[in-house]
């Protein structure tokens, strides 16, 4: 029944190393994913990932995100199949791309509705129903309809392959019956996701992940656990967190989620901040991560090191000449002293270069893992 | 005497094909020389014009421009020298690269002083004497001297390989009086640029290049080729065109001036606008170009074609799934309709596909000048 086949390579205590082949695409779990989420790895060649002169030496990124909402929105998910669906598209031929349902924008936007600081140029209006979420455009202020089977017409007309399920994620505030009730609320989308997507996109090479949340209330995550690991035909999705919870709490509920969910699926933590977040989440089970910072801290100006993360608009980086990471191959040639120089002279490629280097910072981060995990 | 060598590969009528060599870097010319004012070419890893993976069946681009008064102001020539020069600061080690005399940037400010338009935070402040110039810079109002000799030393700190003398350019509506004593100094300060490079350099395998200036007027283009000639040691450049003048003047200056130029030098006409300038000139006998336009447009959404420069924000290429030109890799994978989508959603890439777009287009162009040429 399984699209998405998996060969264990090693498993101990919670952590696993799998080889996952998914339309004729094998790659190496753990794995992180990098964000394009309008069509674009912001200022980044896709071919850059991929490219044997500056990857010589590991395995290249094989699988990114892309985000429904705003590529339902913006070009329109019909100019895309009309294109040749999202990897043609971007040019990501060959490769993996996992979307997500697009919830989350949609909440976005409610949180934003009572929200002073609110920039939007037209009045959101979010109205959450029994078959779905009506909003209306942050663009154009047009009328909107997401339903659990059409946030999956939707990604298949990307072509994206691996799916997730439209889900409801509660405002931070939300009492404990609201919250129950959008849990439960979840879970019927889930199934009518499930079902609108077997009866009629089975056939192709699509997998669809459900979602389990419900942020630190560990019963509720429990009951959602259970209960969604019956759609999990080939992996499901931990979400809602690192929204409102500290880190602390974030890694409370991650120990606790993963051993409720099924032990032979890969697992998908979304949204995780930091390196070491990820590497605490891989510790427990956890097997594919998106991070959006590498690419935004990139923007602005920042790098992860082993030492932490390095702002390179401080002074002393002026007259530093080293690089930044001696093992990436074109990266290599460029020192602290000239990214220091590209940002005090808003050169756009300061943003080019540090968002390459973050994305494999992780990369190489999970890489280098992996072997030592094998050799344990 | 000369430092840099040719070998005619072939001359007919006006235009030629030469082989030039300098610091063991062999180059054909026409050769077109992109701008990386800043010790970068805005939103380019270097490595994309010398990537053997997308330039596989035509040379690599091995000459590029830098700009001496930016990179003196900031990050400061001292730096860059005790950075390994720029080849290694930008990550241009192998190649060749260009610097100007700073003089247009001067003189740039010399027109602000005046205008209205202003936007400047600092008052600028531009004095020409005898010996040089004195300005402020635009940065922070510190004052700055520049003297002919003072311009060859910060090209030597940046480690230029052709650099260019300190010239003076006349605003447009300077009078004939004016004018003549602007070239008569400019007559002065190459010959004390060339006595202080042949004194202090000439043991290194730097080359300086006199300027002919002088707008339109031809009796004194005739004049400064004939005295600047004699500097002229290992080529000479054509300045003070695209300014002010019109398309028709500004090919009559060239037409008339290039035959009044040395035959065994190279001959650089500086601030090529348009691609069918470059055809112009290459016929006339011009053998290096440089244009900013390449980049500048390709930030502003408009891409060089064989029919005409097209705005790629235009709604007409939404659903337009061929590529700009389907004979660069990289490239080839992004459709018009693609970039089109990241023009509308401020997606940076859009300025990094059609900034090497233009630059690969004009250096296709020349190539495919150059075959035709040689087969003539």
């Amino acid at each position: 029944m399984s699209k998405l086949k998996f060969k264990i390579l090693k498993q101990k205590w919670n952590a696993r190393v799998w080889e996952i082949e998914l339309n004729g695409v094998k790659l190496q779990t753990p794995v992180f994913m990098p964000v394009g989420t309008k069509a674009t790895i912001k200022g980044l060649f896709l071919d850059l990932l991929k490219n044997k002169e500056i990857l010589w030496y590991i395995e290249p990124i094989k699988l990114i995100l892309a985000n429904t909402f705003h590529l339902y929105l913006r070009p329109g998910d019909g100019l895309i199949k009309k294109a040749g669906w999202l990897h043609k598209f971007e040019n990501w031929e060959d490769w993996l791309i996992l979307t997500d349902s697009g919830w989350f924008q949609v909440f976005s936007l409610w949180l934003w509705k009572d929200d002073s600081r609110d920039n939007h140029e037209h009045k959101v209006d979010i109205k959450l129903v029994e078959d779905g979420v009506h909003f209306r455009s942050p663009h154009d202020g047009s009328k909107h309809f997401f339903s659990p089977e059409k946030v999956v017409d939707i990604q298949c007309n990307l072509w994206s392959d691996i799916m997730m399920v439209l889900d409801v994620c509660s405002p931070g505030d939300a009492d404990e019956d609201t919250v129950y009730a959008h849990m439960q609320q979840t879970h019927r989308w889930a199934k009518k996701a499930y079902d609108h997507f077997m009866k009629k996109y089975d056939d192709v090479r699509w997998v669809l992940f459900p979602i389990v949340q419900w942020g630190t209330n560990l019963e509720m995550r429990k009951e959602s656990a259970e209960y969604l690991s019956q759609f999990a035909t080939d992996g499901i999705a931990i979400g809602g967190v690192s929204v409102w919870e500290s880190k602390e709490k974030v890694r409370e509920v991650v120990e606790f989620t993963t051993p409720l969910l099924p032990q032979d699926k890969p697992r998908y933590l979304m949204w995780v901040w930091t390196p070491e977040d990820l590497l605490h989440a891989i510790e427990h089970g956890v097997d594919m991560f998106d991070c959006v910072l590498a690419t935004r801290l990139g923007r602005h100006g920042i790098a992860f090191s082993d030492n932490g993360n390095i702002n390179l608009k401080n002074a002393k980086f002026k007259e530093d000449f080293g690089p930044l990471d001696d093992t990436v191959d074109w990266l290599k040639s460029y020192s602290k002293s000239y990214i220091n120089h590209l940002l005090k002279e808003w050169e756009m490629l300061w943003g080019i270069i540090l968002s390459l280097h973050n994305i494999l910072y992780l990369h190489k981060m999970l890489e280098n893992w992996k072997k030592k995990f094998l050799e344990r």
